[in-house]
């Protein structure tokens, strides 16, 4: 515990007092946890193409709260005949699978009152381009394995710290999508 | 057609000369396609981690041609009780899923001749968080489901236009890796 602990309800960063209010929302009125978020990418050249992200309906509502947009740019290296424009979309992916896992179990600790110190994870995916190119049926298109390696400290036992990591996996939305898979249908628009 | 057809191999910003080399040497040495993507991920506070993506493995070596790593933070908005530090980790996944289609698309119209004006799309993904936040086992955590929908011109017709966007969802890492699902590791190392 650190000396900080007086009357705060904030913990790893997280209000938990507004956390568990939340819950506390969810449950009295299920309808409010839907959730639509959205983004918006445009082509710039080759393969650097750009997604504004601000938008998002929750709680029966749009939500107004963001001001100014998230702008993410991508690319493809060099070797992939882009111009490093930005991380390619498997790296996002990657990031996107890392960062829910981080916030999940962050937020998972700060309820059960685990006090973190620090949380880090590398990520690696494999993949042969050999599927992507259309140069072989032997492979996939996409992630043949992905491994994340998380490194966790904090005030409490070997333990506690695992079960926090498992409890961040078990609750993260883009684990649970990246494993199990979503259905995405594409509608087309020309001209 | 544009005015700028003369001698240049590059069409919708793709060096066409450089891809079809790339697919040649692939499939005189396959060895080459085995590529291994990474982030490092950083707990910051509350919702708030941040990547770092710079290295990768690619034709059985280390690429060192990126100078500088990209830097991509994470968060949660108000309503999800973070600052909004950054797009949400859902959102990140939207994006890359976006731009893996995109670029494969772009890609497989400049090696078929397809002239491309403009591509942009709208991803929407629906969630009941009650999922995620452990209220209820009668939702999953991840995204229930994702709608695309691309908007595309280019110097070709309607039809062409449909089959350059089914060959970029049919092509693409993220698009297969989401909607079939990647076997995910997780080590653990405390302290």
């Amino acid at each position: 515990m650190t000396a900080t602990t007086t009357a705060t309800t904030v913990r790893n960063g997280v209000d938990t007092a507004t956390l568990f209010a939340t819950l506390d929302a969810i449950t009295a009125q299920p309808e409010i946890a839907t959730f639509r978020f959205r983004a918006h990418n445009r082509w710039i050249d080759g393969a650097h193409n750009r997604s504004t992200i601000k938008d998002f309906h929750a709680a029966c509502a749009e939500d107004t709260s963001r001001t100014e947009a998230f702008t993410l740019d991508a690319g493809e290296p060099t070797i992939l005949i882009g111009t490093d424009t930005g991380p390619n979309p498997a790296e996002y992916l990657l990031h996107a699978l890392a960062a829910c896992v981080t916030t999940s179990l962050v937020y998972s600790a700060a309820a059960r009152g685990v006090r973190l110190t620090s949380v880090e994870s590398t990520l690696e995916g494999d993949m042969d381009v050999r599927g992507a190119m259309g140069l072989s049926d032997e492979y996939r298109n996409g992630f043949e394995r992905i491994r994340m390696t998380v490194r966790i400290a904090g005030d409490a036992p070997e333990e506690t710290l695992r079960k926090v990591v498992q409890r961040g996996t078990d609750r993260s939305v883009v684990f649970d999508s990246i494993t199990n898979g979503v259905p995405v249908t594409v509608d087309v628009v020309t001209g």
